[in-house]
């Protein structure tokens, strides 16, 4: 499976939020998924190290054209030079996606992500509608277990 | 100056709605603009109209390949081939943009035209920091004129 | 309908190209069509001139985000952060294809109008299968008007 | 090092260039390098094939959305909703891109790939002045392998 996992870059993320997308990348590569981001820094950069430290699988697909940009716990950098619009394909990726804390560039990806009909599941993100918002992270990876193994 | 319209489509946009994407529209082409939108249906086709009435110009940059897709009011069908992504394209082909109720999609071009740095006038629509919300079409259209001429 | 004018830019285009270029976009507004093209120099911005001299309608599907970027010609300019990958919009939105000098970018667009099922009338340019190569100006304009009234 | 392979799908490709894009593949696989593609039929998963034969790492970047298009030797499929337009992202990829076979599709990725300035290696492809064409599968992985060690 894939999970995408969307949220604030370096100008936005508090540590807390930086400790915890750490703590779910683990979980994510502990779980034998792959984990898909947009590649740069923040959010997306502490949950790369994270499944790194579990000897997960990452990919990133970075806004620009240079695979350089991307952060050095991405194995798969993936250049697409669509800048912003890059977002879709982001969540598009993820079998599931979760949102850690974020901006406007993470609010676009969640709506993406309802249009292409995926599960959202959000830790200290925006709250709307279509984030199934948890209040700790053993909750979130409590529920990402589940949609591992549907038949559990 | 070109002007982005966003919003509901079809199947979410009120009469209301409708109406007044309509006669915002208008109010666009009498102070001389182009109107931008996604030209689809519900709020897209609303203003279009409203804009031909006026005899104004309007752009619909469409998602799939095809350009009979647009509503029977848009000039210059723009086809991308480009699905859910071609929302950035909408608003970044505005100077400044006019989101009237609208769902996810519209949020996510609500998102977009923040990263591209667009003033976002809203009525009826997502209630996010980045949107300046009128009450009525009057102020809205208020606002756009002194946009339209700075220095008045 | 809509002619997409693809070709060199200002690097590698002749005086005698951009000539021609200029003369074709005049045809193409005598005939009523608009004139679609990347935006930018050489072959795009002498057909858009060609154009405008008989008041044609030009839209210019430009790489980078910046409008500014478009010829003095332009009457629409459509910004789509793409990239080269915008090479696909502008061939996408013609009707028919006129193919006049160009390099590989030039080339690419050719391939996608193959893809996308457009005729493709070339004038100096890539010598492969899917151009229909004429030695004439008049010859191309002669077959575009063909195009303009199938029942002709 | 990252190498694209473009080419042929099922419909051009013969069984000798399928044969051959399997060997490539094999050797890309041996080099160490990881294999990028279109993800598809063809030269696409015969390559992927041979990649898959010494335990290469292979990614797809697909035309849809849909990661089920990719062919079963992709350990990693990238959905782009672009359709054609991905052909830019196959080459941009790439730190040199091998061609084998192939119709308008690979000579518009051959265009691209020149444009980002990547080496082009041919076998059997289209005969155009950027493509660095050999006549056998040993000259042409020789040459892949002095790519890899620039010092050698």
């Amino acid at each position: 499976m894939y999970v995408s996992v969307i949220g604030g870059d370096d100008s936005t993320s508090s540590e807390k939020d930086l400790e915890r997308a750490e703590r779910i990348g683990k979980n994510i590569a502990e779980l034998g998924h792959v984990l898909v981001c947009g590649g740069r820094g923040g959010v997306m950069k502490a949950a790369c190290k994270g499944a790194k430290e579990e000897d997960g699988t990452t990919i990133g697909i970075l806004p620009s054209y240079d695979k350089e940009e991307a952060n050095e716990y991405v194995d798969h950098p993936i250049a697409t030079g669509l800048g912003m619009a890059r977002n879709s394909l982001v969540v598009m990726n993820g079998d599931v996606v979760v949102a850690i804390d974020g901006s406007h560039g993470t609010l676009s990806e969640i709506c993406f992500a309802q249009k292409y009909g995926k599960r959202i599941l959000g830790l200290d993100t925006w709250d709307i509608d279509v984030v199934e918002n948890f209040t700790g992270i053993a909750d979130l990876v409590e529920e990402l277990k589940k949609i591992e193994d549907p038949s559990g």
